[in-house]
C-alpha cells in the first residue's frame, strides 16, 4: 500500500468523463459553489479558472485578497459520481447513497518511483480514546511507573545486545580460528619447501575455495530467500526507519535470525566486510522485540510493556538499540551513541540521549564480562576492549606533520568519493542484470571465489618473507620461505579483515614490503567495493577501515623510503590516520569515528586532533563529489528519507505547488459502506475528517480531523457503528486499537459490507482532532521545517475558512 | 517591553464597565454574532455560556460538535469601545475612527512574576519582503555564497574565542605567579624558623588579604556597577539565550570586557571559582558579534554578514561560540562541543554540529599553539593541553572497584544535591537582603576575606610537613617545617584553584595528612558554595571539580589507612573519581563531563567506564532531590525556559485553558492612528492580523498572520503608508526592517500620530503570513511541543472558521 497519491484512478481519463456523463445524466443541477461562498465571503471572488492561474500567481503577493482562496478545482473538473442529493446536503448524519470517494490527484513534484514505503506513525494520534487512557493515568499515578519501566528496557536492550554480539563474536573467531589453521596446516603439507612446483599448491587453494564459497554461499542463499532485508549493513535501513520510514521486516525476530547468521557465514567465508553494521541493526531489532513485549512471528504476547506500543515510542528505543549494537560491535560506549545520534537520528531529546548512553554503557559492560571469561582472563582488570587493537607506545605528532593528515584526509576524501560512486555504478548494474535470485547466490560466491584467486595469486606471485620473530599473526605461513620466515603476504589474508587491520595498526615497521601493501591495497579497494551491495549481510566499516590502513601505512613506508631521516614517519600510526580519512571518505562522519578509533585503539586523547583533522579533510573533499554511503544507499533504493534541510529545488517554492489535491476525506458521521469503499478503492493511509460537507462534496469540507487507514479498517473490523453503540462502547479504548499494532489487518480481511449500508460510523472518537495544518501560500521550506520537526506523515493544507485545500506527505518533498 | 499578557488594562476591571456604558450610549445595535455564524453552520448552537463551562468541558470529547467551537467571549464581557460604524463593517478597506483595542486577557496558567523576558524571534518571518529576497538570491546563485559565508565566520568564532581565551589564561597564570612568590616570599622572610611566634605571621597574612580583597573588589565594583549580567559564570544566562529567552544585555561587546575583567580579577583574587564558565560567555558574545558584522556598542556597522541579522541565525552562531569557548577553556574540543550540545543546545541539527565541531577544533588549535608560543616550545610537538595535568601511569581499575564507583558516584550526588540547594538558599537570602550595590561589593571583599583567613587559619595550626623532592607545588613554603620540608597545607592554598585540582590529581601517594584533606574539602565546599551567587564573574566548574578531587582522594586514603594491603587505592586516580562524581551531582551532566575529564587529564579511553558510572550514579542520585545548578539558577530567576517536557502539570490541559484571550489583533489593513494607539496602550509583542472584521470586533476576526511589535514600529517610523505608497514601496526591502535589529526603536521614537489619521497601513507586506495555528481542544503536551520544536514564539489558537480564539506565548507553558 501506498502513502503516496498517484495514479490511483481506478478508471483511466477517460472514464472521468463518462462520469461526468453519468452524473448529467443523473439529471441533477449542480448548486455552484459561488453561491454558497458568496453567502458570508461577499468580497471573494471565486473564479473557477483560477486553476490555471496557480502557477503564474506564485510569484505574487500569497495573501492578496484575490488569491487567497485556493483554486476549487473541483469546480472544473468534478469527478463527483453517483447520486446527489437535492437539497441540503450538509447535515452531517445524511446519507447519501453511492456518492463514489474522488480519485483525482495531483501533485507537481511528487515523486512516482517504484517502491511504496509507508511512513511510520510518529505523530501521536491524541483521539478522545487516547485521552481518555491520559485522564485515567493521572488518577492511577501511572506516569512514573512508565519512566521506570522505560529504562528497565533500555537497561534489557543493552544486555542482550551485548549476548548477541558476543555470541557472534565468539563464533566467528572459532570458525575463522579453525579455517585458517586448517589452510595453513593445508599449505605447510603440501609446500615443503621454496623450491616446490605451482601444482602443489592447489589443493590448500581448492580447499580456500571450498571453505570460502559454502559459508558465502550458505549465508546469501538465507539472505536471498528466507530475508532479502537482511542484505548490506543495515544502517541505511535503520536510519531510514528512524527517519520515519517503514521498512517492511526491518524489525524482526526473523530478520535477525538471518542478519546474525548471515554475517557469521560471510566473514568466516573470507568476505571483504565486518560485522559492525548489521550490528547496529541487531540492536535495532533486539530493542523493537523486546519494547513490545510481544512478536508477532512467534504468535506470542507478553502481555508487557503495552503502552509502548506505537511508533513513536519505539523510535526511541529503536534508537537505544542501535547505539547498544555499535557499542558492543566496538567496544566503544561513547562512540556508539554518538554513532546513533550522528549517523542514525533524526529526532533528538536530551532525555533520550541519556538513556541511549545507559544501554550502550551496559551493554559494552556486559561484552566485557562475557569476553573476559571467554578469554579466561581472572585478573578481573578492565582494560577496556581494543578491537582494533591497543597501541602501546602513546603516539605523538609534530606540528609540521598537520599538512601531512590534511594530505591523508584529502585523499581520504578522493579515495572515498571514488569507491562510493564506483559501488553506486556496480550496485545499479546489479541491479538491472541480477535480478535471479539464485543468480544473487552465485554472484556471492563467485566474489568470494574471486578474492581467494587474488589472494592466492598475490601469495604465489610475490616474494614476502620476513623472519620469525615478533611475528604479527597467529599463523605464520612458511611457503616459499626459508626456515624461520614466513610469508607476509599469506599473513595478510590468512585472517579475518578486522585481524589485518590490528595487524596493520600495529606490526612493527618493514613487517611488508611496499609491493605487497600497493597491491593488497587495490586488491581490497576493488574487492569491497564489489562485495558491499552483494545479497549477504555485511558492514563497510571494517573493510573502509581496512583500505585505509593499508594505502595509510604504504604512504608512511613510501615517505620512508625516499626521506629515510624522517623518523617520525610510524607506519602504525599514519595506518590509523589512513583508516581515518578512508572512514571519513566513505562514511562522512566525523566526531563519532573520531571517537571509536579513540576507544578501539587506546590512543592519546591528544591524538584526537589529527583524527580528526583527517576525517574533516575527508568530509569536505568528499562531499564535493557525492554523498556518503549510507546516504547513497538510502538514495538508490528510493528510500523517502527527509533530509535536515529542505532540497534546493524547493526555494520558492509554496505549499500549493507541491501539495496533492482534492483530497480524498471523509465525513464525521459517514457511512461504514462509504468508508469500506473507499478503502476498498484506494490506498491512501490518511483521510481527512469534515464536516459542513456541502453537496457531498466531502474534499470541500471543513477540516475536523484525519483518521488513519489502520484505524478505519479496525471500526470496520469489529463493527463500531453507531447504530450499535451500546454494545461496544464501554470495552473500547485505546488499547483496542493498540492490539493490533503493527501489523494491521488489510482491508480484505473486512468482510463485504453490502448488507450493511445503514450503519453509520461517528469517527469523532477515533480520529486525531489535531493535524497540523498549514496554508496554501506557505513556503515549502517552512512547512518542511515543520513536518520534519513534528515527524509528521500527513500534513493537511487548508485555505481561509479551514476547508481541505490539498494533503502534503513525506514523499510530496523528496524531488525528482 | 513584557510578551506577556497579564495586567495591562490600562483601566481597571471597573472602567470595563464604563466602557460598555459608552458603547450602549452610542446608540449601536450590537449585531448578535449568533445570525452570522447561523447563516452557516447551522446545526452548531453558540450558546454564549459556553465560557463558563470551559474548564467542565475539557473533561469530555473535544471534538463533540456542541463543544468544538470556542466560547466567544466576547459576547459575553464585550470590551469594545469607541465608536463603531453602522452597517457593515466587514470591509476591510473601511476605516473606523477612534475604535479602542481590546485589553482584558485571561490566562489561567501564565506566571506573572516580575521579570520581564522577552522571547526570541527564532521563527523566521516569510513575509512577502522576505519571499522576494529568496526569489532574488534564486536567480543571483547567492545561496552557496551563503554557506561558504557561515563557514568563515564559525572559523573566526573559534580563533578569536580561543585568542581571548588565551589572553585570560596568560594574564591569570601571570598575575597568579606574581601574586603567589610575592606571599611565598612574604611568608619566607617573616618566619624565618619554625618556633617563631605567630604574630610574624600577621604581616604575610595582611598582604594575602589586601592582595585578595583588591582584586576581588575591582572585579566586583565592574560587574556590580557597569554590567550586572555578567554576574556568575554566563551559561544559565547563555542556555537561556539558546532556548529562546531575550536575556537583555547577554551578547554585547561591553558584557564580554566585563566579563573577562571580572573573570581575571577574581581568579587572581583567589576566590573558590574558576574561568571556564565565563569563557563559555565570552564564546557566545563572540559569535554574536561577529556573526552581525556590526557593533551597535561603537555604532560601526561594517556593512558585511547583512544576511545573517536575525535571532535564528545568531542562534546558530552563538552556540558555535559557546562551544569554542568550552573548548578553549578545557582544551578539550570533543568535550567542549558536547558540552554545548548537553547542556546549552535546545535545538539540534546535523549541519549545525558539525560547524560547531569545527569551531571547536580551530578553537582548540589556535589556543594551542599561541600557548606554545607562550611557554617556549620550540619542539612543535603536540600533546594537548591537559589542563588538568596528564596521568603519567596509564589508571587502570579491577571489577571490584565498580561499586567503588558508584558509591563514589552516590556520594558525588548527595554532595552536590545539598551543594545546589544549600546555594539555593543562601543566593535566596541573598536577594532579600543584599540588594545595595554596594554592599555586593563589600560582600565580595568579606567572602574573599574569608576565605584568605580560613586558609590561613589552616595553615597556622596544622602541622603538615612533607620531604621536598617530588615537589607538588611550584612555590614550596617552609613556614613551620624543617629544612628539607615544606608545608603541605600552604601549597593547597598558595596556587589557582585550577592548579589545585592538578596537585590532587597528581601528587605522589601521602602529599597530604588526613586531617589537611578533610578540613580542606569542608572549607572549600563552604567556600565554594557561598562563592557562586556573588557579583563576581566565575564559574562552578573548577570549584566542583576541586571539592570532589579532594573528598576522593581523602576517601582513597581513608580506606587505604583502614586496609594498608589494598594497593589498588591510587590516590590520584579516586581523586578524579571524585570530581567526575562531584561534577555529575552539582552539573548533572554525564557525556561531555567525561569526555572534558579525559580529555584534560589525558586517562586512558577504557577509563572512559569508571568516569561515566560515577556520573550516571552522581545524576541519578542527585536528580531525586533537585536539579542541576544551572537550571536551578535558570528557575530562581524567572527565566521562562522551555524544558525538553512539558510540565507534569499540563498533563490533561488543553490549549483552551491555557491560553490568553480575548487577543489584541489589528486589521489587514488598519488605520496608521489605530496601530500607534494600540502600540502605546499595550505592550504585546505579536499581533495577530485578521480580516473579515465585523462590527469592529477585531478579536473575532478571521487570521491572516501575525505581525510583531518591532516590525509596526518600523512601519509607522517610516511612514510606509498606502497613500504614500508610490514614495517607498520599490526601496522597502527585507533589509529597511533588518537595519534596526536588533535594538528595535521603542514607540516612544514615533512622533504622536494625530494629524496622520488619515492615513491606513496595509499589512499584506509585512506580516508573516503563515502563523502557526491550533486548536482549542488540542491537548497541552501536543502544543507544548510544536511550540518547542518549532522555537515559535506565539502560537495562534484558531476555531473551526479560522477566527481568533485565543493566543499562548512561552510563558503559558511555565507553570506557577
Amino acid at each position: 500500500m501506498s502513502d503516496k497519491r498517484t495514479l490511483i484512478d481506478l478508471n483511466d481519463e477517460t472514464s472521468d468523463d463518462e462520469e461526468i456523463t453519468t452524473q448529467g445524466a443523473a439529471g441533477y443541477a449542480k448548486k455552484p459553489a459561488e453561491i454558497v461562498h458568496s453567502n458570508l465571503y461577499d468580497d471573494v471572488p471565486t473564479t473557477s479558472s483560477l486553476v490555471s492561474e496557480v502557477n503564474e500567481n506564485s510569484g505574487n503577493y500569497p495573501l492578496d485578497a484575490q488569491n487567497d482562496h485556493p483554486p476549487l478545482l473541483l469546480e472544473e473538473n468534478a469527478l463527483i459520481s453517483g447520486n446527489i442529493t437535492n437539497g441540503d446536503a450538509r447535515g452531517n448524519g445524511q446519507i447519501i447513497p453511492d456518492s463514489e470517494p474522488i480519485f483525482h490527484l495531483r501533485s507537481r513534484t511528487a515523486a512516482a518511483s517504484t517502491p511504496n514505503y509507508e511512513s511510520l506513525d510518529y505523530e501521536v494520534c491524541e483521539n478522545v480514546l487516547f485521552q481518555d487512557e491520559q485522564r485515567k493515568r493521572l488518577t492511577e499515578r501511572f506516569s512514573p511507573r512508565k519512566g521506570v519501566i522505560r529504562w528497565i528496557i533500555f537497561i534489557q536492550i543493552g544486555i542482550i545486545t551485548a549476548l548477541i554480539a558476543c555470541t557472534i563474536d565468539i563464533i566467528i573467531e572459532e570458525l575463522s580460528e579453525l579455517k585458517y589453521k586448517f589452510l595453513k596446516n593445508s599449505v605447510d603439507e603440501n609446500v615443503p619447501l621454496s623450491d616446490a612446483s605451482g601444482k602443489d599448491l592447489m589443493v590448500p587453494f581448492l580447499y580456500w575455495i571450498l571453505l570460502s564459497i559454502v559459508p558465502v554461499g550458505i549465508g546469501a542463499a538465507m539472505v536471498t530467500y528466507i530475508e532479502p532485508i537482511t542484505a548490506g549493513s543495515g544502517i541505511p535501513q535503520v536510519k531510514s526507519y528512524l527517519n520515519g520510514v517503514k521498512i517492511p521486516r526491518i524489525v524482526r525476530i526473523k530478520t535477525l535470525a538471518v542478519k546474525a547468521i548471515g554475517v557469521i557465514t560471510s566473514v568466516v567465508g573470507g568476505l571483504a566486510g565486518g560485522k559492525e553494521g548489521p550490528m547496529i541493526h541487531a540492536g535495532a531489532v533486539v530493542a523493537a522485540g523486546i519494547s513490545q513485549g510481544k512478536s508477532t512471528t512467534f504468535v506470542k504476547d507478553f502481555r508487557i510493556f503495552k503502552a509502548f506500543r506505537d511508533d513513536h515510542e519505539k523510535r526511541d528505543f529503536v534508537l537505544g538499540g542501535g547505539a547498544a549494537g555499535v557499542s558492543a560491535a566496538f567496544g566503544a560506549p561513547i562512540g556508539g551513541m554518538l554513532f546513533s545520534l550522528e549517523e542514525a537520528a533524526s529526532f533528538w531529546n536530551q532525555n533520550l540521549i541519556w538513556r541511549t548512553l545507559v544501554a550502550s554503557i551496559i551493554s559494552v559492560f556486559t561484552l566485557n564480562i562475557v569476553l573476559s571469561a571467554y578469554h579466561g582472563l581472572n585478573d578481573f582488570t578492565f582494560t577496556g576492549l581494543f578491537n582494533l587493537g591497543k597501541f602501546d607506545t602513546p603516539l605523538k605528532f609534530d606540528y609540521f606533520e598537520l599538512p601531512i593528515f590534511m594530505l591523508l584526509g584529502v585523499i581520504g576524501g578522493l579515495l572515498g568519493a571514488a569507491w562510493n560512486s564506483l559501488n553506486t555504478k556496480i550496485n545499479a548494474f546489479r541491479k538491472r542484470f541480477i535480478s535471479w535470485k539464485f543468480a544473487k547466490v552465485i554472484e556471492a560466491a563467485v566474489v568470494a571465489m574471486l578474492g581467494v584467486t587474488l589472494a592466492c595469486l598475490m601469495i604465489y606471485f610475490i616474494n614476502d618473507c620476513r623472519p620469525l620473530g615478533n611475528d604479527p599473526t597467529v599463523h605464520p605461513v612458511q611457503l616459499f620461505c626459508e626456515d624461520n620466515e614466513y610469508n607476509a603476504v599469506a599473513s595478510l589474508w590468512f585472517q579475518t579483515p578486522e585481524a589485518t587491520v590490528r595487524s596493520l595498526f600495529h606490526d612493527p615497521p618493514g613487517s611488508h614490503k611496499i609491493t605487497t601493501l600497493t597491491l593488497f591495497t587495490i586488491i581490497y579497494y576493488v574487492l569491497s567495493c564489489v562485495t558491499f551491495g552483494l545479497n549477504v549481510s555485511l558492514g563497510v566499516f571494517i573493510p573502509t577501515a581496512l583500505v585505509g590502513a593499508a594505502w595509510g601505512r604504504l604512504l608512511a613506508m613510501l615517505a620512508f623510503y625516499l626521506f629515510p631521516q624522517a623518523n617520525f614517519l610510524h607506519p602504525g600510526k599514519y595506518a590509523l590516520i589512513g583508516a581515518a580519512a578512508n572512514l571519513g571518505g566513505v562514511l562522512r562522519m566525523t566526531i563519532s569515528l573520531s571517537v571509536i578509533l579513540m576507544e578501539t585503539t587506546g590512543v592519546e586523547t591528544s591524538f584526537f586532533f589529527p583524527l580528526i583533522i583527517a576525517l574533516i579533510s575527508a568530509k569536505w573533499v568528499g562531499d564535493y563529489f557525492n554523498e556518503g554511503i549510507y546516504d547513497t544507499q538510502i538514495e538508490v533504493n528510493h528510500v523517502p528519507i527527509l533530509p535536515w534541510e529542505p532540497m534546493p529545488q524547493y526555494k520558492g517554492l509554496t505549499a500549493r505547488e507541491i501539495m496533492s489535491s482534492p483530497v480524498v476525506c471523509i465525513k464525521l458521521r459517514d457511512k461504514a459502506h462509504y468508508i469500506y469503499k473507499v478503502l476498498k478503492k484506494c490506498d491512501h493511509n490518511g483521510f481527512p475528517v469534515v464536516d459542513d460537507v456541502r453537496d457531498d462534496r466531502r474534499s470541500e469540507g471543513r477540516i475536523c480531523g484525519i483518521i488513519l487507514r489502520s484505524q478505519l479498517i479496525v471500526i470496520l473490523l469489529k463493527s463500531l457503528y453507531v447504530e450499535n453503540k451500546q454494545f461496544w462502547l464501554p470495552e473500547t479504548t485505546i488499547q483496542t486499537f493498540r492490539d493490533v499494532y503493527p501489523r494491521y489487518p488489510s482491508i480484505k480481511s473486512v468482510r463485504k459490507l453490502d448488507d450493511n449500508e445503514k450503519y453509520t460510523v461517528d469517527l469523532s472518537m477515533f480520529m486525531n482532532p489535531s493535524p497540523v495544518r498549514v496554508n496554501p501560500h506557505d513556503s515549502v521550506p517552512r512547512i518542511f521545517q515543520i513536518f520534519r520537526a513534528l515527524g509528521l506523515r500527513h500534513l493537511l493544507v487548508i485555505n481561509n475558512e479551514n476547508r481541505v485545500a490539498g494533503i502534503i506527505t513525506r514523499r510530496d518533498f523528496i524531488y525528482k
